[in-house]
């Protein structure tokens, strides 16, 4: 337990969940992440969509960058009234559930589900495709390195929420600094100069326009840029995560939250199309991401350009944790309305619900594996999740408002039924431009996903039903077992299993399958078990010698006992198993294991009368022999 | 078991073990496979050590292998008389244990057992790489074809002896009949033109001469030429796959393997000579083996070249199925005097030796895996091996004769002793030579497998002793266990436990560990069980509740069950564990499995005093509850 101990830290007692609580600081490294990341790429993925444009393109970014950030706030507003109304947490899933029916909390809680894993691969690959552009010569070790970090982000969160955000506080908020402080200078340069600006390092040029400006090219753009509202959802899934009043806490959060990404967002657009910034061409040999021109444009390639752009890279990285943080906050809401399995409800020994960051940290890792670390094809497909659970999210607090009134729910009604209806035409809008690029994978995945929760549902309602309590337990009579005794050879481990049996139940037979020793044992067993109980009284133990033509031991066996069981309705049947335990587990490879596979059958073919017992031999260890 | 049939054949009864002996003709395939494959690889090698001689290297090849030859007849003799003292299966492991001590027998052992495990990889591999650089475009699939190749010959072997020698047969007879015609027409030209025949194609020019003769030379190209000696001594390990009279079916199979590659060698050397073939650079980009250019300059490049071309491939391939007729048969010999887990010892469903069929096909895959299915630098390793068993079988023969006497020992004396001398001095030569290049591997592995031998042996031992059969056995009167009972809920599954508890002892103790859920199971139990045990007037199990501010469930469980072992000497221990068996395997998801847990701990940190009782409850299956 020392290696446990060492790794993920002592267990900590379930009184102590207090102490684990974090305050905003804390908060905004854990839940933002995510959000803050977004900024790097966001608008980038809006000018990108607008290269066909030219020079012209970039003349769009502010607008259209101004549009995103209204959405935002309309998204900020409807939130902040979620985690009002749901301070138990108030994730997308239980406010469709509670507000839409189940079939919509569902929807949301899978599209949230494949959002969050697909944020922790795309994240992870796109911060090591970042350092190994810079370093060339680490590309052979891309998935090495997707994997190592992934290891090590699953490890930080196994040791408790408290530590995950002391960890992650340093590079957030490095990135936030760095960032606003070159958008300051910039801002600062740009009013000097009058509104044209010098670059330091001019960006590259534009590519020439190919394509006329068009209303389906635009919503294109925005709906690429919405990428940068992917995460803000966040914090209203965490809400119990929070230090008392949890939901001013976790309200002063999310404020917080958009209010750095209000300010990214519109600094990076505002001095992107004062410095004539464009996108260069992703997949091309010359590519050069947005906030590098930016950066470079600002205030040169001197150390701070590096210190930004390496923040920038930890920052993509750390992305993934928000999802580590509410994935598994979200399996368990699920797993307690019994959707998914109920170990995801189980705090482990750190207070965090551990089966979810298992499983988080075992689906995108295999996820890296069979995208080789490189996971360019999968960031279309993991906007849809975000903005599907954003709308089915505040659809359900119109719902919610309706029902429940209020002082303000008129005004409330408004700005989530203007927020429900802005991300649910995202959501067209983003499916329908990124359909073909790999968004119907989406489209499928969450039906599916939807299908194998309401099956686990069925499941664990049939198993309920089946083993119901009994009304009446009659103890009734002791009725002894029918012993069944499997022996190789007469040693003291079969002396010592037999003795078990005679302890449990007088009626024991022995069965032997035969072979060249079978004659001696015959011969052993009258005389030193068959004689001494019939001097001692007792019922005598019976050896059964069974013919195995084909030389297979474990198979007669069981049919033996199946047929005993047969033939015996009304009794049970107790199969006692001597076993060698040995001392080391190379042992293990000398011994043959068929008490392992007669077990393994019994459990598979045996009926509701067959109990295993396993009667331990431990090798090379001083056995505190019984009675 | 349908499966298994198909792909192994029916089970055959330990009665059809004659039916699968082997005849003659079968045996040159299976056990000739591997010395006759020699013949395609043992000259070139040769030749390859004297490129540096130029032309001049041709001349001194006739000389080389008829030196080979003589130490070929010498081991022949040997082995003749080694299969008639020992019809049992002489093999060098036996031959040596019994005349010159376990030890020695025990180096023959593993020098033998790593012989053929290099034989498999190194044989499979070379047929692999003719036909890549045969077929350029399989290039990127030398790996897949390897593993599939070792596949279908494990496979093969695991449905039985006779089966694989019919299988084998065609293409070891198509492989010596068309180098024997080949040669033949050779002869024939060469003496029609007087001894100096013009090649149909020529073969590439020597290199130039950059080195003189020397003794050192010489006898590096002869212990290279003597790799064509391996896989002689398998008839001998193979004794008792034949048919009676088995001593005389196993010398007439070795007769005539060692005729026909004594006529191959022969054949080679001299055409060889006669047609002033040399060795290409066997790395270099001209690269064409020995024989290729032989049949080109014999018969052109036409069908019959491309026939007998194919045919060496196929037998390159395959000559690493006389491992898989010997190795098992190794490892069962070794096994029976228990220096190898006994299981080497079972026969499977086709009467071969299964276990040591799968794990030569396991070791061999993972070294086509580690090596990537390219295992030149393996190929110094193996003769090694087949000599030092050669030398130590033979030398065991010299004191068979001197202890024995017999009519003829003093001429056998002899035969032995110059065949010992000969392969002896062959070992250190080849050692000496191949030292660096890679003969160090098997100087470290022999004696680390023949340590682990003996450490097997003892632990066999040791156990032995243990568990000896007790000389009395006192049934005494039944002393019922101690019967603890894991709790989580009331439900059919513990009451199912509970029933069969009380069948086997009147003195249960529940344990359970608290939860949310504890005040009602205990007003359950009170309900249910204590009640109405109280009024049938049987012994009121007990509910023990436990805490656990930690969360953990199985460790009380465990703490509580070795104390109370160790506060009842004298007592056994029986844990009743309810289990739930899934009627799918993908429902064993949805619950979790602390019984599994609970089980393994138990078993782990148990004494002698537990045992450990499953009841198991069906799933979705009706059960057929017990009284």
């Amino acid at each position: 337990m020392s290696i446990l101990d060492f790794l993920l830290g002592r267990p900590l007692s379930s009184r102590e969940e207090q102490g684990q609580r974090i305050a905003v600081l804390a908060g905004i490294a854990i839940f933002g992440l995510d959000a803050l990341s977004s900024a790097a790429y966001g608008p980038e993925a809006a000018l990108t969509v607008m290269r066909p444009l030219g020079a012209l393109g970039n003349q769009y970014l502010v607008p259209i960058s101004l549009s995103i950030i209204a959405l935002l706030t309309i998204v900020f507003f409807s939130y902040r009234q979620t985690i009002a109304a749901y301070p138990g947490g108030g994730g997308s899933y239980t406010v469709a559930r509670e507000n839409l029916g189940s079939s919509a909390g569902l929807l949301a809680g899978s599209a949230l589900m494949i959002d969050y894993i697909l944020n922790v691969a795309v994240g992870i690959s796109a911060g090591v495709g970042a350092l190994v552009s810079a370093a060339p010569s680490l590309q052979p070790h891309t998935l090495a390195l997707c994997l190592g970090i992934l290891a090590a982000i699953t490890l930080i969160n196994l040791r408790g929420l408290r530590e995950a955000g002391l960890i992650f506080m340093a590079p957030t908020y490095l990135f936030v600094g760095s960032l606003l402080l070159a958008i300051g200078i910039g801002i600062f340069k740009t009013l000097a100069a009058g509104g044209e600006p010098t670059p330091v390092v001019a960006p590259p040029a534009f590519p020439p326009q190919i394509a006329a400006v068009g209303w389906w090219l635009l919503l294109k753009a925005f709906a690429s840029g919405c990428a940068a509202m992917t995460g803000v959802e966040a914090v209203s899934n965490g809400v119990t995560a929070f230090r008392e009043p949890v939901a001013k806490s976790a309200q002063r959060t999310l404020g917080i939250i958009i209010a750095i990404l209000i300010a990214l967002l519109g600094g990076i657009a505002w001095l992107g199309q004062a410095y004539h910034i464009g996108a260069t061409d992703p997949g091309g040999p010359g590519y050069q991401s947005m906030l590098s021109q930016l950066l470079g444009a600002i205030a040169g390639r001197g150390a701070f350009y590096y210190v930004a752009i390496s923040s920038v890279v930890v920052v993509l990285v750390l992305s993934s944790n928000t999802s580590f943080a509410d994935f598994p906050r979200l399996c368990r809401v699920i797993a307690e309305t019994g959707y998914l399995p109920t170990s995801f409800g189980a705090r482990g020994r750190r207070l965090v619900y551990s089966e979810g960051i298992v499983v988080l940290a075992a689906i995108s890792g295999v996820l890296l594996i069979v995208f080789g670390g490189v996971t360019d094809r999968l960031i279309p497909l993991f906007a849809i999740g975000a903005f599907l659970a954003f709308t089915l999210s505040q659809a359900g607090m119109v719902m919610h408002w309706k029902r429940t009134g209020g002082r303000h729910a008129r005004h409330s009604i408004v700005v989530n039924a203007v927020g429900a209806t802005a991300t649910g035409i995202t959501v067209v809008v983003v499916l329908s431009a990124k359909f073909m690029e790999g968004a119907w994978i989406t489209v499928i995945m969450v039906p599916l996903l939807l299908a194998a929760m309401v099956a686990v549902r069925r499941h664990y309602e049939s198993v309920a039903q089946e083993i119901a309590a009994p009304l009446e337990f009659s103890p009734g009579k002791p009725n002894p077992p029918l012993v069944v005794l499997p022996v190789q050879r007469w040693s003291l481990i079969a002396a010592q299993a037999l003795r078990f049996a005679l302890n449990i139940s007088p009626d024991v037979r022995a069965v032997h399958i035969e072979c060249e020793e079978s004659d001696r044992l015959v011969k052993e067993w009258q005389d030193h078990v068959a004689r001494p109980a019939r001097e001692s009284g007792l019922q005598e133990p019976v050896l059964v010698v069974i013919e195995s033509p084909y030389r297979f031991v474990v198979t007669p066996i069981l049919t033996f006992i199946l047929n005993l069981e047969r033939q015996n309705p009304g009794r049970i049947v107790a199969v006692v198993i001597p076993e060698l335990v040995e001392s080391r587990w190379y042992h293990y490879l000398l011994h043959n294991q068929r008490a392992a596979l007669l077990k393994a059958l019994l459990m598979m073919k045996g009926t509701g009368r067959i109990a295993i017992v396993d009667v331990p031999w431990y090798l090379e260890r001083k056995q505190r022999g019984g009675d």
